[in-house]
């Protein structure tokens, strides 16, 4: 469960050896298949139903149809991946806890003993989790670039290397005490607003904890100015950023839709999708998370999250629990009777 | 899958002779058992995650805890069912769709064809199909009281007498031509508004066929005024809206936690909570449906839906796809570490 199978084929992310490369990458990977989405959507039409009855559950069909390039696509196998980080800008005291509680809720992820843990087994994800030099955090992004290009690069590898081709869908979630500080940096940073927009209460800040956040983001952001987005993914983001940029890129590689989590999660890949929204085309919000800023970025990166439970627990717990939405359309789409088959006049 | 355990133990419902005994009946029936909650509260605060980071989930695990009477409940079975019935109105032309549908989708249901089979199959719910004599449709409510009392209650004690008392939660939806109609009319008749408010698409009537249903619902609740919420059920209702009151007491009696459907199945009990609000305390909206008054009802009986995907199909599959949330939410809550078990120093 928490080990990468030796045997996993290497999903097929070529070799980036600039940070930059990857702005143009959209063009080298698989792209959107329109004849598969448009033979899932004739089939969609075809069984016992009012058409458009199913709601977004004949969307994630038909979208999981074109990134899979299969009309009837199935989930044998579910990858979920957790990575996790330590970030220098816990220096400036932005999380109540302290830094060493990222390594224990690696063991505790390994143990079995996490929220993620329970909702794989629930949903049928096998998980996997890979810690990231959590002895070595990043740099302190309010007074240097958080990451070197290279340590971006090998976090980068690190999340696509993880990545299991064989899998039909993948499920991405993070662990790292201070990383909501490090995501609202990159929400504001790459979209805009004030600093305090992005600023919430993470894991149990009070309000004088989320002030000082907010102005510790908006520091670390002044002091990164005129990047390019992946340049600001190297100077404002940690390890398991960066690996999960990976992962939606080797992902991409192999046809497999994403299943975001939520604010640090989908922040992450924001990088991504201001380099070019098209790297990000087969990511699905898993679920909105209850942390403030996470509405703004799924505005700004025009996703619509499938559940809206309250959760800010991140982990990858509601992208875990939307993969039995997920589960439920395709099996809707690939097991219900067409008005034919079930000897019933269409409306 | 298809029929009802022949060794299920009956839930103990008292027997009703009267639709009016009804209302009275939460005195009765059990009640949600603080202590079981309060310890199930307690123990969500001692498991290794910020306080209420998991949102609904824990709210959901607190719920289950109280009715259940355990404050560590867990779903070894859970049961859907789907009662069948046809509707008198349907003389007036409110559906594009002939009764015959109904049955054939009984039977489309026993084949294992519908969304509900493929939805129970996915969050692990083992489904009964009850058809209420569906060659003897309830008569017209714009002319007569669509049951009697005594078809009324032989509805409702039908429903009753489908649910299996051994089950740890239920998952209840309706099948019926026209019964978006039905629904619509005691959705006005039971919380007012204008017919208009009430009256959706349903299997797709175009905009002439909603106009004509708003219409068909006033005249027919104009034609029943002045009655309780159960006469209102009876005049108004059909035998699947009975027969759902029915399996809701029947549930509420064996300590049950119910996850109702959409507009049609909510509408279905709304009856019950008019009468008394307790009546339904154990119910949960699985989901909030397409059909615009669904969301009325939801707020006129302060129910919050866990899902929101656009389906307006019935059948129960927002509340089988509900399932896997509330599977969720008690999977974390029974299997995660606590703070010292993992140990980790809580925040």
């Amino acid at each position: 469960m928490t080990h990468i199978r030796p045997d996993a084929p290497q999903a097929g992310l070529p070799v980036i050896a600039a940070l930059e490369e990857v702005a143009a990458l959209a063009l080298r990977l698989p792209a959107f298949d329109a004849g598969a989405a448009a033979a899932a959507r004739a089939r969609q039409a075809e069984l016992a139903k009012p058409p458009g009855s199913l709601g977004r559950l004949e969307d994630l069909a038909t979208f999981v149809a074109g990134w899979r390039g299969d009309a009837c696509p199935c989930i044998d196998r579910a990858q979920a991946l957790v990575f996790a980080g330590n970030h220098g800008v816990c220096a400036q005291g932005v999380n109540p806890f302290p830094q060493t509680v990222t390594a224990q809720m690696v063991t505790n992820f390994r143990d079995g003993g996490a929220a993620i843990n329970q909702l794989c087994r629930v949903s049928g994800a096998e998980l996997s989790v890979v810690a990231l030099e959590l002895d070595r955090p990043t740099a302190d992004f309010t007074e240097a670039p958080a990451m070197t290009e290279p340590e971006a690069l090998a976090a980068l590898r690190a999340g696509a290397d993880a990545v299991d081709a064989s899998a039909d869908v993948l499920i991405l979630g993070e662990m790292g005490i201070g990383n909501t500080t490090v995501a609202a940096a990159l929400g504001h940073a790459l979209f805009g607003g004030a600093a305090a927009d992005w600023a919430g209460r993470g894991t149990g800040a009070d309000a004088a904890g989320v002030a000082h956040k907010s102005e510790v983001v908006a520091r670390g952001v002044a002091r990164h100015v005129g990047l390019t987005p992946l340049g600001t993914l190297a100077a404002l983001g940690g390890r398991e950023q960066a690996a999960l940029c990976g992962a939606v890129l080797a992902a991409r590689a192999a046809r497999i839709p994403v299943l975001l989590d939520g604010f640090i999660c989908t922040a992450s890949v924001a990088p991504l999708h201001a380099a070019d929204p098209a790297l990000v085309g087969h990511c699905i919000a898993g679920h909105r998370s209850a942390e403030p800023g996470h509405s703004r970025l799924l505005e700004a990166m025009d996703l619509a999250p499938l559940l809206d439970l309250g959760l800010r627990l991140g982990e990858g717990t509601g992208a875990a629990l939307a993969l039995g939405v997920l589960r439920g359309a395709l099996a809707c789409h690939a097991g219900m009777a067409t008005f034919s088959e079930a000897g019933i006049a269409g409306g």
